[in-house]
């Protein structure tokens, strides 16, 4: 039995990682969560996995549940309570579905607590990477990415040498705007952004796969946890998400992984490693029925924001500090109906060109550069 | 330093492990060879890679060689030079290149020997999977299959559990008859049977790949070296054959391995394992190039000999050495003009058809049932 704190449970990952601790009653155990705003969903989460300690975003909702639950559950709130849920006890896993920056506190204290992390948050290896990693290492903590396409690389390494290693192959669908010119793009709407092709997440993630972002972060990401410098890591469109990603191997083997798209896979994957436990889906991958794959080069002219990463990546220090807090506070904008489509670019590309990069930020410069870059950016919107 | 016995020097795989050994010069070096008749190539072989022990198969040629080269080799030839080569003393790994059930005696002796095996010779797990399994479990031998199919299955399942596997996914060309109708291979000739469209092999191997007789035999070769049931073992039509086979896992993951065709990529990783040396070449798998993947469900009935094979398997006994012995006579006749190529089919059927399958055969009984096969068939040619 593994016992799992989850940091996000309401959120479209969050939801997911509870559908497959459902199915898994006899392995899996959820003793602490956070949660955001939506309490509706935070007591049907209470009555049906009972989790001993539960942090949610706001203090009124706090003390609303307090009353509605005097025993039986132990509750807190803001950062605090996040902090507590991460480094619940009793847990011996910490999934982090938390969106954004704010993820970057509990992950780096649940791996002080010796907690295996099973990492959704991408910011908290886009901002501070070196410090994740370091820490990680120092204390012999597995970091196991969630991401579809690091689980698949994750996956594709087993077994294998890190330095056998020649390129990663990060696969992407495109996003919704895949088939569209880049002139196409000045008049888009936030509904037409949010109807992703082929995953089911949440708001910001599918506005990042419309920009490319998504794919950017997932560079930086894989950059870290992979150990790989950004010219041994590439991006491929294939729009079909059936191969999630691939490593090429020294001797010129590619190993990939493929599946139906369904985060519930490298979810379980993540709680199970290093063992498999059967999922049941009607859904199995059938290439036959399928019958073809596709895949074409990256635009990086169509896509800025992915250039914008590799180069923030690549120079490093704060700078994807800065292009990670541009880009939430650019998204938030767009899906406010503040800014354009296309604004979302050039707000980034404004405080990245605006920014003196500081090498190997510690993390209260990090939090400051984020903060700084936030404040910035919304006097733009 | 790895020390090499090839058997089979002289055909496509042998000259394509020489190539291999060529290339990686302070890490082979090849210790003895056996070779057929083409005595020209074994003299080329001779110079550039001066191997210890030498075996052909006539002694005439044996004579000629003892007198061209009275210093610095040992020769041997026929059956019995055959097992001097595969065993020879100071060779660690045995690469089993030769064609047909020829190959399974030595291939036994050498896990004695305690020599890695690298398995080109598909008959030998065929004809006696049970029985070269076993030994290489009792010997602790590992057996690393070089066929492009296998050795992508034996990537996709490294770091992980064999108890996980939910499918192993053989994928097929099609061969060179792929978009043949049934009734157009009633005429087909020689010269078009032996054009295949992907793979660069020896003749046999390209009729049985236009047969599809070669995918049935890679079958029952899976059942053995991955210990899984024929219901656990699928063959996908994919004719691009970059995809070159896949596991598919309890938790509906798929590990694929790909590559540009080249028999060079998993005979070095034969030879390598478990480590990974760079493999020089101009054709690393450019997908975003090649743009699209195509797969289809495999036709059992336009396909008959992949039937037999799936039958011979289960069926189990002696069955598969009736199978592979009527094939190799069948094909044999046809390369020689005699048959049609759908009569190889017909002579494949009639042998099963009379055989009276004797279970766990041993080698002196699957030794009697290969000739008294390849008498019975001969006698329908």
């Amino acid at each position: 039995m593994k016992y799992i704190s989850l940091l996000g449970a309401t959120g479209s990952i969050g939801i997911q990682t509870l559908d497959v601790i459902r199915n898994n009653p006899e392995q899996f155990k959820l003793v602490a969560i956070s949660a955001g705003k939506n309490i509706e969903l935070v007591r049907k989460i209470l009555l049906e996995f009972k989790p001993e300690y539960v942090s949610v975003q706001y203090k009124e909702d706090y003390d609303k549940l307090k009353i509605e639950y005097p025993q039986g559950f132990t509750f807190g709130y803001g950062s605090e309570g996040l902090m507590e849920a991460a480094v619940y006890h009793k847990s011996d896993i910490l999934l982090n579905s938390v969106i954004g920056s704010v993820g970057l506190n509990p992950t780096l204290e649940a791996i002080k607590e010796k907690k295996t992390i099973a990492l959704a948050n991408k910011e908290t290896l886009v901002t501070a990477g070196h410090l994740v990693m370091t820490h990680a290492k120092e204390n012999n903590v597995p970091i196991i990415p969630v991401d579809s396409e690091h689980s698949a690389i994750y996956q594709c390494l087993q077994g294998e040498k890190l330095s056998s290693v020649n390129r990663l192959i990060i696969t992407a669908s495109g996003g919704s705007f895949r088939d569209y010119k880049r002139e196409d793009l000045k008049n888009v709407t936030l509904e037409q952004a949010l109807s992703h092709p082929n995953w089911s997440m949440g708001s910001k993630i599918t506005i990042d796969s419309a920009t490319m972002m998504n794919k950017g972060l997932e560079v930086i990401e894989a950059h870290w946890l992979f150990d790989k410098p950004y010219e041994k890591i590439d991006v491929l469109l294939h729009r079909e998400s059936i191969i999630h990603s691939m490593v090429e191997y020294d001797d010129s083997s590619i190993i990939a992984q493929l599946g139906t798209p369904d985060m519930r896979v490298p979810i379980q994957y993540a709680l199970t490693y290093p063992d498999r436990f059967h999922f049941q889906t009607e859904n199995r991958l059938d290439l036959a029925k399928i019958g073809q794959l596709h895949f074409e080069e990256m635009d990086f002219e169509r896509f800025r924001c992915l250039e914008f990463a590799y180069e923030a990546g690549k120079r490093g220090g704060t700078l994807p500090t800065v292009l990670n807090a541009a880009n939430e506070v650019a998204v938030h904008a767009f899906l406010s109906g503040k800014i354009s489509f296309l604004s979302i670019e050039d707000l980034i590309e404004k405080a990245l060109a605006r920014h003196t990069t500081i090498k190997n930020p510690d993390l209260e410069t990090i939090q400051d550069v984020d903060a700084e870059t936030r404040v910035y950016v919304n006097s733009l919107t």
